[in-house]
Parts: structure tokens; sequence; C-alpha cells
């Protein structure tokens, strides 16, 4: 997903902004996003605490920025229908979801952006941005193919699709069963689909 | 939602637990859930830590029943269609999730939860409970009026209604519209109907 915040300038010092990036990946997969701290990460990256609060904000955004900004994004395959997208798109959100470093991270962290005014505001147009867009190309195509209206609701139709993979694995902590993709996807594209 | 931990015996000063609900209760929309402590728990309703702890085993345990103990669980009406009763109980969860209290405390309080797995644990066997009854027995009905086949995902189809009116409401942070129940039972009531 995208960077944040992608305001900041150039770092001063790559190398121990890498560093940093690095020991909060580890130790939010190694402590949990509650537990782990500011100080922890300064001690593990070997800079200042100060260091850190010169870049970021706080523990929110450094780490949304340590969890997500490796994330692929290539565009999705047309499958040919709009449950074989939708199907890819979920995957994709998945897979995304369920990487160790996120799934440590996010019922925390979401919880962190959702009681934070500014940081909420950020969750649709960054954290979702990338699913908006590739959601919005599924259903142009569908639209193309005469399998949907022009009227569908991006918006819902991406809460929910979010909504259940992160209820589902992040809060419930369900393995992610081999063909959860494919019935979630299902279910969406019939319920949406032209007939 | 039901009652948490239901194995704790009967309170040994009831008035003192009915003051520390209520505290709760008031310092969570007050406070955040976040930042509220059980110490600012205590003070509020002049009683000791200790006789907290007692009764409670942390603040996840304390704000959970303080919030959903308190819950109308009435049964569903029968509105004759899939789609109707659907649309009923997405709006029982609408109605739940953005009471105040449940606002303020629910994104924080089911990080809390998800992060500890013996409490993760009772995430679908108490917090879900009372809305998969209400959910099995629309499927039922819609069963027997012919509107659905019997393989149902009932866990999945929760998750997904569950997840979608917490994401929209409780992350993302969106006023719920009025036809926001609506909207989403027909998307859900359409994708695993019959035909």
């Amino acid at each position: 997903m995208t960077s944040f915040p992608a305001e900041r300038g150039r770092p001063r010092d790559e190398r121990s902004s890498a560093a940093i990036i690095k020991a909060t990946a580890e130790l939010v997969v190694e402590s949990g996003y509650a537990a782990m701290s500011i100080g922890a990460v300064a001690a593990r990256a070997s800079v200042g605490k100060d260091t850190i609060y010169r870049r970021w904000s706080g523990k929110p955004e450094l780490v949304y920025e340590a969890v997500f900004t490796t994330t692929d994004t290539a565009d999705l395959p047309d499958t040919g229908t709009l449950q074989g997208d939708l199907t890819a798109l979920v995957q994709s959100l998945i897979d995304e979801f369920s990487a160790p470093q996120a799934a440590a991270a996010l019922p925390g962290l979401l919880a962190d952006f959702a009681a934070t005014p500014d940081l909420r505001a950020t969750i649709r147009s960054r954290f979702l941005k990338p699913a908006k867009e590739r959601l919005t190309e599924v259903f142009d195509r569908a639209q193309q193919r005469g399998e949907a209206g022009a009227d569908l609701p991006v918006d819902l139709v991406l809460d929910t699709l979010a909504g259940a993979v992160f209820f589902h694995l992040g809060i419930i902590g369900e393995r992610p069963a081999p063909d959860l993709a494919r019935r979630i996807a299902a279910m969406i594209a019939r319920g949406i689909e032209a007939r």
C-alpha cells in the first residue's frame, strides 16, 4: 500500500531510516503491536528516539510505513469474468492481511488510526487507495462485458470485502482456507451482477 | 451480547459492581478505549483497583462487560423474505456497533481480544454468538421458503456482515446512511439465494 506520510522530504540519512524500518518490522512480529515501543525500535536500530520522531509522528505512522510500503501492487489479471477478477482481488487482500507483519500489526494499528481523527481520514485515502483502484478497474471491465450496471457502489463493496477479510483473519484469527477468496468473491459477484 | 466472563460467581458487592460498570461505560466514551485505565475506573467508582481485579482479569474483559451486557437481543421479526430478514439483522448490528459506548470501545477492544489467544477464542463463542443464532434462524426460514439451499455458510456470511459493518463504521468512521442495512443485505441476499 502507499507510503505514509508521503509528504515528508527525502530522509537525511537513508541508512538509519532503513534500519528503523527493519527494526520496526521485526519488533511488531516479535512483540505484537501494542507491546512494541519507539524506544525499543530506537535501541534495535541503534539510533536515538529523536531520530525516529523527526521522521514519523508516532508509532502508528512508523508501523504503517514499515508494514505496507513493500506490498506488491501489480495490476490484477483480467480473468474474463467479474467473479474471477473479484477472486483475484480478494486473494490479494488475504495475502496482504495475512503476511506475518501485517497480521501482527493490523488490529492494533487500525484501532489507533480509528481513534485519531487525522489518521482515520487516511484509511480510505491512503490505506485503501490501491485496493480501490483495483476494484474500480474490475468494475469497469464488468460493465464493458455487460455483467454489471454503471452504478456499482465501489466504497461499500470495498468496505465489505476488506471488512470480511480483516474480521475473518485479523480479528477472529481464522486461517485462510484455500477457497476463501473464491467463496467471498462468488457471493459478492452474484450479489452485484446485472440479471 | 453475552456477559463476560459468565463463569465468575455472584458479585460480593453488587453495588460496587454496578458503580464499576457505570464508570467504565462513561470513561470509554469520554477518554477512548486506549487512554482509559483501570485506575481511572477505580477512582470514579470509589473502589480500590483490587476490587476491580477480583472480578475482571483486565481492561478488555471489563470494557466488554460494560459495553455489551445491556444489548437488546430480542428475536428478529419474520419479514417474509431473506432480504428483509437480513436487513433487520444488519440493522441490529449497525445499531449495536454505532451506540456511543460500542463505537468508542470496539476497535481497540477487538484489537486487544485479537492479540490475546484466550480472549480471541471468545470472539466467535461469545461476542458473535447472539448474531449467529439470529442468522441461523434467518437461514432456516429462507430454506423453508425455498429461497436458499441447506448449505449456507453461516460463519462466513456472519464474518462478512459483521466485518462490513465494523470496518465501515468502526474503522473508517462513516456515519451509517439510512439505507446502509438494506444495501448490504440486498447484496448478500442476492449473493447466497438459490436461483
